[in-house]
């Protein structure tokens, strides 16, 4: 085991260590959860570990699906080991059900079952509050090459049909959910960051109680409580059903 | 000469009234000046005017360069007769340097010349403050068909190149403007609502002097006064053009 070593960046919800090997990183995940631009804090003792195994899972179901990430190995309860990749300033939001900011954005109504998956592209950047990008902008500020775009796009169509599938098998809808890409030392583009309630929404099949179904971070969001209660039931659904698969 | 009618329509800027022919209307251009989704306002004696004549000289101009507009005939000093259309609810924005909102969105510098023109498109609602949308998002709301946008898209760089190659031919630097089109009767689409100094951004080549160039609605935005004399400007260096070729 590596012991964690110097700290190279610190973000809202996690923290990335050096490893003894320079294309590794040791990503440690936090208690902390912002919202809404980080005008809305709090600290959920134990979100850390849940966001861990909870990513740990996902990412190892995704690339038995030969969707290549940046996952190497668990390091312990909070942390793991990837491989260390350029981060791609890009937000990649898929929506499966229009719900949150589109809504605030556009006049489509909350709960809206799109016909066809939309994707939206969010420039990262604290300061100007994570804007929208369209793909002529991300041209214009050369981001990243449109063919390296298609492919992100492509890539998160594949995962969306992966884990809709996924959470589908345990009563859990996948409304929507972020994903941020890295570029490996080969340039290869992979999937980051990480896949928890924290950037996805998951509706509980299993209530029609709307204050209830959200088993994400819209219970921190729209102060419905229970937030460690819910991300511990997604991480228990996940392990029941790849212990059995 | 019609009478003006019934009033249909008063936005910020133009007033709609009915025409004799149902086919048609009368639009009115107006004093009032708002800017950043009407938390500035304000009113210029004789803007109205100046806005309507140099509207009937560029949609002239682009009707005789074979682009379709809904301009029929001159009303009035301050009013014109056009086709009635269904306005398309999309603003469509073509930068050919970057200036203004584009700055605050992204982190682009302000005077940026753009390798490419750089297009655009806003939902028209000022309840939601004009949003930036993707084509995904546009396709998603339904808004128009997507080969109507591609129309839309591609009538929007040859105005830009028709107008851009007119004003240099006057000193101007044509910076960016924004278009709105409309669907006639016969299902067409053309351009409708204005052209003029209030949505679009003119240099003038003749200063270099960064607070006398502007001779648009940056003047009232940015407090750099004279709005009247620099759309007055604009309107004599278009009148001495046209009168020339």
């Amino acid at each position: 085991m590596n012991l964690k070593k110097r700290l190279i960046y610190e973000g809202k919800a996690k923290k990335i260590f050096e490893h003894d090997e320079t294309d590794k990183v040791i990503i440690e995940f936090k208690d902390d959860a912002t919202a809404f631009n980080s005008l809305k804090k709090a600290r959920f003792r134990g979100k850390g570990e849940l966001n861990c195994q909870i990513s740990i899972n996902i990412f190892k179901y995704l690339i038995k699906h030969n969707i290549p990430t940046h996952f190497i190995d668990v390091q312990d309860n909070n942390s793991i080991i990837t491989h260390k990749v350029d981060i791609v300033p890009i937000e990649v939001v898929l929506r499966n059900i229009a719900y949150g900011s589109i809504c605030r954005q556009t006049n489509i109504k909350p709960g809206t079952i799109l016909k066809e998956p939309l994707i939206d592209f969010y420039l990262k950047d604290d300061a100007l509050e994570d804007p929208l990008l369209t793909k002529e902008r991300i041209k214009l500020l050369e981001i990243i090459d449109m063919d390296e775009l298609q492919n992100i796009e492509n890539t998160t169509h594949e995962i969306n049909k992966l884990l809709k599938e996924f959470f589908l098998k345990m009563d859990l809808n996948l409304v929507d959910f972020k994903l941020e890409f890295g570029i490996d030392k080969n340039g290869l583009i992979i999937l980051a960051d990480e896949f928890s309630p924290d950037n996805c929404r998951l509706w509980d099949l299993r209530t029609e109680n709307v204050n209830m179904r959200s088993l994400d971070k819209d219970r921190f969001r729209n102060d419905l409580g229970d937030l460690i209660a819910a991300y511990t039931e997604i991480n228990e659904r996940i392990i029941n059903y790849m212990s059995s698969n």
